[in-house]
This record gives C-alpha cells, sequence and structure tokens, in this order.
C-alpha cells in the first residue's frame, strides 16, 4: 500500500493525516512543542511519521504546511514556532534520507486542498481567504500554489484599507486583517456597541456571537457586520482586481457564518470591482480544519502524477 | 530570413515592428481607423503586414497587443477601438490561412517586452505599471503572461484606494487611477493650487509640469507628488503584498518623471508594505513606447522555443 502522510503545521498543534492509496484513512493531531526555539518540533513530527508507518506500507512522500513564507526547501522564518530561516528538508534527511518532502506556506496549503479536494474542485485559479484570528491567504494559479518570489504571495490581510487606520501587529496601519479577520470583527463592535442598547453588550464577545446576533436582528450587530463585510469587499476587489481569479473561497473560523456571510460580501464585492472581474464566483471552504493536510497530500501527489 | 511580427494597437495609432531574425528591423505606425465600429482595423493591419513581407523572407508570426481584456484567441471587448467580442484570429484567416498568431492586452504585451529586452530582463515574476491617460497593469507570472481567468488581470487601475472618493470612468469610486494617472495628478494639482501661490498657477497645466515645478521646488507641485506617490505606494503594495513579485516596473508618460518619482515611491512603499516584501525591486521602463511591439513579437518567440 501506498502511503502520503500530509503534515499541517500551527502554532499550537499540529495535524497529520495519512493517506493510505489516496485516501486520508488516518487524522491525528500533535501538540506543537514551541520550547526551545521550536528546536523539537521537526524531530517530533519525523519520529511520529516513523512510527506510525507499517512494513507492508510504502511511503511516497511527506508534504509539510507551516505558518511562514515558504520558498522552496526552506521557511524563512515562522513567528508562531520560534523559527527563523530553517531548511525543513535537510533536517528531514535523518530520519528519510530518501523519500521525498515538499513544503508549502500553511494558506498556500489550505488553498491547494480546497481546489482539489473541497469547494474550488476543477478550478484551477483560485484566491482563498482564511479568516480565523488572523488574516491568510493562498494563492492558486494554473493549478499550482504561486508562491512568490520569497514564499510571500497571499499576504492579503496586511492589504492597505484605511490610510492611518488601525495599527496592526505588522507594525503598519489600516491592514485588512484588523477589520475582517475574527479579532478585528469583534474589535468593531466593541467600538460600535458603546453606550448603545444592543445585545453586543455582554462579556467575552466573540465574532461568533456577533453573527449570532445579526442573524437574531439586533440592530448594532448587523452594522458590525455590513462594516466588515463592506471591508472585506474592498479587499477582495483589490485582489481579483490584480489577478481575476475563477473563485473566491471564504474559510476559516469567520466562514462558519456561512450563507449569511457570503452573500453580503458578493453584493459588496460589486460595488468595489472592476466591471470585468464582477462575475468572479464565491463559496465557502468545506474541508474545514481538514483543508492543509489535503493541500498537503496534495504535494506529494501531483509530483507522481507529473513525473 | 525569418520574420515575426509584433503589433501593438491603440485607440489612435497602431505600432508595428518587423523584426528580421529576432531583431527589430523597421518600425512603422499606422492611424486607428475608429469609423465604421472599428471594422476596418483588422483588414488595415493585415493588408499592411501582407504588403510589407518580401518573397524572401519567411512569416513565422503575428503577434498582436490589444486594449482590452484577451483571453486565447479573441477579445472580450475593446472601448477605444469600437470593439465588442471579436475573433480576432479567425478574421485574420483570410489574409493568413496557416501563420501562428498570438493576442495579448496590451498592458500585458508591454510587461513582457521589458521583461525579455527591457528594463525587467532576467525577472520572471514582474508587474508593470503603465501610467499614461489612465493606468495599466501587466502580470508576468514564471515567465509568461498571466491572463486571468476572462483576461482581466492586472486591472490595477480600478483597486480602491480611497472609499467614497473620485468618480472614475468605469463607473467606481476612489479607483488608485483617479489619483496617480497623469490626469489624476492633474487633477490633485488643480485641487491643491486654489487659491494659492504657486506656479501651478497656469493654463492648460500637464502631468509633466507638476513635476517638473517639483524638481524646481515649487511648494504646492511638491504637494501634489508626495500625495501622488504616497497613493501610488499604498496601489502598489496591495499588489505586492497578494503577488509578491520580484520586480515592479513603472512605465508610461508618467515614469518620465523619472529617478524623481521612482525614489519617493520606493521609500513610501515601505510604509505600506509587509514585512517580507518590502525588499520588492523596483525600476523605470526603458522601452517606452516600444515595449507593447517587443511583448507582441515575444509572444511568438516563445511559442518557438518551447515548442
Amino acid at each position: 500500500m501506498n502511503v502520503i502522510f500530509g503534515v499541517d503545521v500551527g502554532g499550537t498543534e499540529i495535524k497529520i493525516g495519512k493517506f493510505i492509496d489516496d485516501k486520508l484513512m488516518v487524522k491525528d493531531v500533535i501538540a506543537t512543542d514551541v520550547s526551545n526555539s521550536g528546536n523539537n518540533i521537526l524531530s517530533d513530527i519525523f519520529k511520529y511519521l516513523k512510527a506510525h508507518l507499517q512494513k507492508d506500507e510504502k511511503l511516497l512522500g511527506i508534504g509539510i504546511g507551516l505558518p511562514g513564507p515558504v520558498k522552496g526547501n526552506k521557511v524563512l522564518g515562522a513567528q508562531n514556532l520560534g523559527w527563523k530561516v530553517k531548511d525543513v528538508v535537510s533536517e528531514a534527511r535523518e530520519y528519510f534520507p530518501q523519500t521525498l518532502i515538499r513544503l508549502s506556506n500553511d494558506a498556500n496549503a489550505a488553498a491547494l486542498g480546497e481546489s482539489y479536494y473541497g469547494a474550488a474542485k476543477g478550478f484551477k485559479n483560485v484566491v482563498m481567504l482564511t479568516m480565523g484570528t488572523g488574516l491568510g491567504g493562498g494563492l492558486i494559479i494554473n493549478g499550482h500554489i504561486y508562491e512568490g518570489n520569497n514564499g510571500s504571495s497571499g499576504e492579503v490581510g496586511h492589504i492597505c484599507i484605511k490610510k492611518n487606520g488601525r495599527k496592526c501587529s505588522c507594525g503598519l496601519n489600516g491592514c485588512l486583517e484588523q477589520y475582517v479577520s475574527a479579532t478585528g470583527i469583534v474589535n468593531t463592535a466593541l467600538e460600535l456597541r458603546l453606550n448603545k442598547d444592543t445585545l453586543l453588550n455582554k462579556n467575552d464577545l466573540t465574532c461568533k456571537d456577533v453573527f449570532d446576533l445579526a442573524k437574531k436582528g439586533d440592530k448594532i450587530a448587523n452594522e458590525v457586520v455590513e462594516e466588515a463585510t463592506d471591508d472585506l469587499a474592498i479587499g477582495i476587489a483589490s485582489i481579483c482586481n490584480t489577478l481575476n481569479p475563477e473563485l473566491v473561497v471564504l474559510g476559516g473560523g469567520v466562514s462558519k457564518a456561512g450563507n449569511f456571510l457570503l452573500e453580503k460580501v458578493v453584493s459588496k464585492f460589486e460595488k468595489y470591482a472592476f466591471y470585468s472581474i464582477r462575475n468572479t464566483s464565491f463559496t465557502l471552504a468545506t474541508l474545514g480544519n481538514d483543508a492543509g493536510i489535503y493541500g498537503c497530500f496534495h504535494l506529494i501527489k501531483e509530483y507522481f502524477d507529473e513525473n
């Protein structure tokens, strides 16, 4: 039996998918050990993989998604892991001297997963936005991940939508992420609820609360959603006016607001998109947290399909 | 002798380059006949090409740049020519039944020309901005033109940089083009010069005047330039945060302001670019009005190089 591992490395956990004869058969999660500048992370992964490979299985390759810019065999830095530049493939050689190992940025891996096994199946030019604590972007061009010159394509969370706007953790001002990530939407709610009669006035407000209350008709919650979806539409229009993709996929926790979110974004997009890209398709992601491991699996599969 | 024609079709004139054994040997210009819904344009071109081919010359192909979205053998509309969807290659068959004919959007053709024969020689991932009456963009990805899903990649002139900003001819508001094209810069000057003691108070003010007066130290002209380059930097940062190109090329009439423009844009770009793309290279275009015919030539040349 042929085995491919898809490994999606995050700042708190590492998702591992074992694909046997191209089918996802086992899913598992291990904790990310960020102690010691994250120097145990790779050995933890490779030891796990070695222990979970049976004698009668043939390992075709390991695809790894990482939370930082990736170029070829290297990640150029991953703050959440405590890493600076790291040659991941060289470090893997101690455990897997011959195995094909391919890397990708995690947002790009998720986009690739959705493109071949999820919401964007059949589409070759895709932009995926992952709206969680932050806002990540993945680009699929001609059916492949587009890394960009130094692995930093799809940093669309840092498109400036408001000159002198909110300060971003990246040091810039007015980044899209500050307005349309879960964190950004909650911040908008905290601003708009001040001195207002609204159900948003509760402790530990979450982005899910905002959308739930908006769906229930709360006026201020709806104002928050209108503002966030308008800002998101401006950002997506900037991306589409540049790239003219076939399809935009909305994923991540915020996208769980579903069609309520999607419909507002699509209608506002038309206000900001150049006429010839106004027919861009939109959809919600379908693979959820598995998008990354599917994309990492595909990094290996596409190699064998093409070589 | 092998001949390739590069034909750059504009709204007022058509530039034609005759490349003999890969060298540009003859340049010519014919007028664009926009009467009769532009229906004479293609026959004018093909008759000209037939008349300018000698008996001992072998025609390898014709590359054509067009002012509208191009997908494969068709232009999907070209307002300046009076065209709706037009199957250019089919229409060419009457004159050139067998010849290889390839099309491109004009901004993409200019980007391709600069990438192989001009300022971006040796670069494979390039964004070129053509700043003239309007603002066009061309994208080179992995050494090839990236058309986008329906030929509308690189419509970066219509990135919204100011919500509810100036009305654009495309119907949207706040488009980048309205602030950093020659027209946009003159409009900013007309706004800022009001009731001010400035040399900008002259009739028939041009974009060149603005830059010339700024270089001479006129205070208000410098304010105009600061504002325009800041807006341009925001737009370029949006593009680069999405695409992470190696190189940004500034071309078109506005770019004749030279290093005075370039240096301001680069320093302001750093204010708006995500840290990992801050090292993007910038340069001025070098092929001027010939970029398009070089790019159209290359459309044919790359085909023979690869097949």
